[in-house]
């Protein structure tokens, strides 16, 4: 193992980040409202210490192997992440504990959008500022990681996406690809970011709310610069802007740039994970819409369908973002777009769940276990599109579904062992592993009532979604260590 | 499809099951509780509707394909099970609707052992008697299927002991070979009955008592003479001699069969499904010993150590008997049974779940599939002791679990829908999918309380159970029809 050049990369990364404290030590200065002196001493703290991992390295350059890509993928999220902690631990407004800030602040980065904050309209700017920036930086990450590293890892499946990532697909070294995937990437990402914020403005919000709530739609993070969320601005168009956007954000963005290349609308039409992934989402507002009408719990077709499209837009691609309380909603909804999640938006987008692809591919593999029965001899090849798979892409898919269900069960045992509740410790489990946010029972609102040894498994869950489980599971695999 | 032929064969096993209600008359004739007219005119019935499928069509016989033999598994259980439904039907004591009568019926049959009747010490001893030699009979049934028509119907990675069935392995012609196994394995269940019931009656319980509970026992049902299950006895010695015949119970009976042949223990210490079965009863009881200590739960060691054996080994094999209201029990130990009935008994012995075998397998597939993310270009073969595994197998093994949890969720959200609370239902669905008999939250005791609409959701979770998932989902299948 390069332990001297992961330093290296990480106290580059960690250099970078330090750079992302100044805008919310800006923001603090525009609004004058005291929290600028944690944000410039976090910056100080991060760069000190970034550049003093990175400079006595600077020179240990070499080309990195997977088991080093595994590493610096997990200890990018959780190094990032922990140093994000430091101001809010700084902070007097809000005050947190060590715990609360490491979930807040992984919470953020991860995009999963759980909050243990239980008054947020009373934050300082600086720090509402910074929340939804980590949101927008995580889902950045994201980005980068769904579309070019973990396809070249093989994770869960997604060698699958080998062959289509855009940027040079010959050259098989890891950092140059991944450096020129990015950037197209990130082009992509910054102007969807600039469209939302404009759409926001537009549709009424501040220039402050609009751009902050852009932050965290991109990213499908669901941070909201209101305890009410989207329901704050009680606005129909706003609502609408929301949800075109989380839409889109949810599409993998390996599409968006191969649709930007080929500037034709046909290459979404074709794509099948797009397809069902749009179907996912009329049919949950559909169920929704009816359910809402039928049991008289909405007063106008309006606000049923108003309600309806944003609920079950939100929690499906794991925003988490709400206009109304669903979880009182009548019984099955709330856990209906709770199980939605699990599907989660499509692979490559800032999404979480399982991913709309994988389902898919569930299913097919299922559909050919069942004909295997009936047909032992025959050969049936699972078809995407019109390709078809690896069996080696089939194997790490089941694997990764049973992992995903492993890990939610030990999870959610470990939470129900600390003594919370069996409905609220399965939802918790649900809302961070698939890195949604809000759950129901007791954490429907926020997570301030969660003990704290649950809120480091919930850190844990963060992580293990938001790493497709296996990039963080093969650490504990103890012939990764061996050389 | 060789309609005539599955109509002939099911009218023989019809009138087979007729005989069936004649030890409940007999059982009504010497305790003279009035039952006995209710068992006789089912038996009538019985005769008359099997003699009427079966005598038109008797000479329709012919080579079965995979194809029927999925039909006739699925058919064998529904109809028996329907049939047995009848005399429940037409009884005065317990008064039962038709949902509940096919309810108590099915859950019978598949062995699950829940129950919609709430004073079971005041039925008349005929029906008593009925109940537990449904179980009985549900187990025969279990124990061919499970060792002899599964593996080759290659059913949820069963193909995996194709090859060691017992009886004439060259023969691949499906009736003679299922016949010849079945007699071997019927000696085995009923010599281990007679030894169950016998230990039972020198522990203390009265005659019949002892034979009622043997049958349930040997089954791995749960169904129980009284409404405190084996708790009704407070007698330590009866609780050992559940306990030892349970885990008897839960291995594979094909292992029972090698080790009677061979006339060597050894048989069973060199099979790796039993050492981790085994290992689980061990940890399990462990876990709820130390817990009840250390909650002070217990007031002493021996009962301490007395509850969490029973209440391990009962709910872990998925008989669901019970000893003490376990599900008051300190805040994990409740769903960590649950849990583990997950897993449950061995492939081929009486017990639910979704076997050792394959929990087994499913964790060597993720070890592996970690170990391909490292060595992306290794060869790496699965063994299950000097076993190299197929990838048919491995495949089948995924597709089981993922069928699995498909269907649990499926059948969780309806009772939900219906009405039920969540925890209420995530337990119910569990123990009747997993053929394990009671619950935790409304249906602990009983599933009395439960809508009819679940019932006959939970009556197809058990069918889904016992049939190992997809002998029944291969019906769903469009070209499963076709010829
Ligand atoms: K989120
Ligand atoms: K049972």
């Amino acid at each position: 193992m390069q332990y001297l050049n992961i330093i290296r990369i990480l106290g580059l990364l960690v250099t970078i980040l330090s750079v992302t404290m100044l805008p919310p030590a800006l923001v603090s200065l525009i609004y004058r409202d005291g929290g600028g002196v944690a944000f410039l001493m976090a910056f100080i703290l991060c760069l000190i210490t970034g550049f003093s991992f990175w400079y006595p390295n600077r020179n240990q350059k070499g080309e990195l192997r997977a088991r080093e890509g595994f590493l610096i993928v997990v200890l990018f999220w959780t190094v990032l992440a922990s140093f994000s902690a430091v101001p809010l631990m700084l902070l007097d407004n809000p005050s947190l504990s060590i715990t609360d800030s490491f979930f807040e602040a992984f919470s953020g980065l991860t995009t999963t959008g759980a909050t243990i904050i239980t008054h947020i309209d009373g934050l300082p700017h600086a720090v509402l500022f910074y929340r939804q920036q980590l949101q927008w930086l995580g889902g950045m990450g994201i980005i980068v990681l769904a579309v070019a590293v973990l396809p070249m890892l093989g994770v869960g499946g997604m060698q699958l996406y080998r062959a289509e990532t855009p940027g040079p697909v010959k050259d098989s070294k890891m950092t140059p690809r991944i450096a020129d995937t990015a950037k197209h990437l990130w082009y992509i990402y910054l102007s969807l970011t600039v469209l939302c914020a404009l759409a926001y403005w537009l549709a009424g919000m501040g220039p402050f709310d609009a751009i902050a709530h852009s932050f965290s739609t991109i990213a499908i993070g669901g941070f909201s610069t209101h305890d009410a969320s989207i329901g704050y601005f009680n606005n129909p168009m706003i609502n609408l802007v929301c949800v075109f956007f989380l839409i889109v954000a949810g599409i993998n963005f390996a599409l968006h740039f191969a649709a930007f290349q080929s500037k034709s609308i046909r290459t979404y039409i074709f794509d099948p994970e797009f397809k069902t992934f749009i179907s996912i989402q009329v049919i949950l507002t559909l169920i929704c819409f009816v359910v809402l009408i039928a049991s008289g719990f909405s007063d106008s077709y309006e606000s049923a369908f108003d309600d309806a499209l944003f609920q079950a837009v939100s929690i499906s691609t794991t925003a988490g973002f709400a206009t109304t309380n669903f979880s009182e909603w009548p019984t099955l909804l709330p856990l209906m777009l709770i199980f939605a999640s699990f599907i989660g938006g499509c692979a490559g987008s800032t999404g979480g769940g399982m991913k709309v692809v994988r389902v898919i591919l569930l299913y097919l593999q299922g559909i050919r276990e069942l004909s295997r029965l009936i047909h032992p001899k025959a050969i049936i090849n699972i078809k995407l599109g019109r390709k078809a798979l690896p069996d080696r892409v089939v194997d790490a898919i089941w694997g990764f579904f049973s992992a995903y269900a492993a890990i939610f069960t030990i999870c959610m045992l470990l939470l129900i062992a600390s003594g919370i509740d069996e409905f609220t410790a399965f939802t918790a489990v649900a809302a961070c592993l698939n890195n949604l946010g809000p759950g129901l029972g007791e954490v429907a609102a926020n997570f301030a009532s969660i003990n704290d040894f649950s809120k480091w498994v919930l850190i844990l869950a963060m992580l293990f979604g938001r790493l497709e489980i296996f990039t963080l599971l093969v650490l504990f695999l103890p012939s990764f260590w061996r050389d």
